[in-house]
């Protein structure tokens, strides 16, 4: 029998899918860094405090999935820097979504927190709507998953 | 000095904070789970696979939080169950835009999956749309993050 863990990366589940590879404070964290621009081994050891062999490995299975890449520098140095991927930018909704909900529930009222802002206007992103395939606005209350049925060949 | 861990608690980044708290692949589980209608513990052990210890432990973190909340058994029994709260049932969002990323990177054209549907008219909810503060539509290239400039009173 597979251990939980390792039926993770196989459900039929999207959400059990995505936090088996990203779903752990690190990897989440690297990525917020490297969308943030921060992208040599060394400025992300510091900017999150992590042992080598943590952030290496964290890294390897990023770049692994396609997540991150490596390229040479940009300051023509032999180092090489890690770039988001087209996939990992599109782990920017995930990002934002925990921000918004962690300005709201997690800071004291006047407690200063970083800011995400629009390039064209400086002004802080729009939260994050669920909105149905008729464009009502909806939270968990008004949504359900619907499971896959077996597979009536097997 | 305090662990990089220790510190993410009180970090000026709401993404740090959150993480802190949910970003782990058992929380973010649970918390699917509950969202889902199962409030039992030997229900979410048995959907999870998950140790007694493990479980248990992250419920009591979740429950500390306020994230859920446990309430008399709805069938009149001596156990209790858990449920959402306001504040957990506002991580919906976070689950949906994992549930989305999921959806697209990491199942094969064909590859059955779980969907999640609105009450309403049983569709697909729409994928996240992230908008800056005049609606356009934006990626992760057209934000940043305003850090919290030091406090010169301190």
């Amino acid at each position: 029998m597979a251990s939980s863990r390792e039926s993770l990366a196989s459900a039929e589940c999207p959400v059990a899918r995505t936090v088996d590879l990203v779903g752990d404070r690190w990897s989440l964290l690297i990525i917020r860094d490297v969308l943030d621009g921060i992208s040599r081994f060394g400025a992300l050891q510091r900017s999150l405090g992590l042992s080598r062999n943590i952030l290496t490995e964290r890294l390897r299975t990023l770049v692994a999935h396609g997540i991150l890449e490596t390229r040479p520098a940009s300051d023509g140095t032999a180092y090489h820097e890690y770039a988001i991927t087209e996939k990992g930018g599109d782990l920017f909704a995930v990002l934002v979504a925990l921000r918004q909900w962690g300005e709201e529930h997690l800071f004291a009222a006047g407690e200063r927190h970083s800011r995400l802002l629009g390039i064209e206007d400086d002004q802080p992103i729009r939260k994050l709507e669920l909105r149905d395939s008729d464009g009502r606005t909806i939270t968990h209350r008004d949504a359900y998953v619907q499971k896959v049925p077996p597979d009536p060949r097997s």
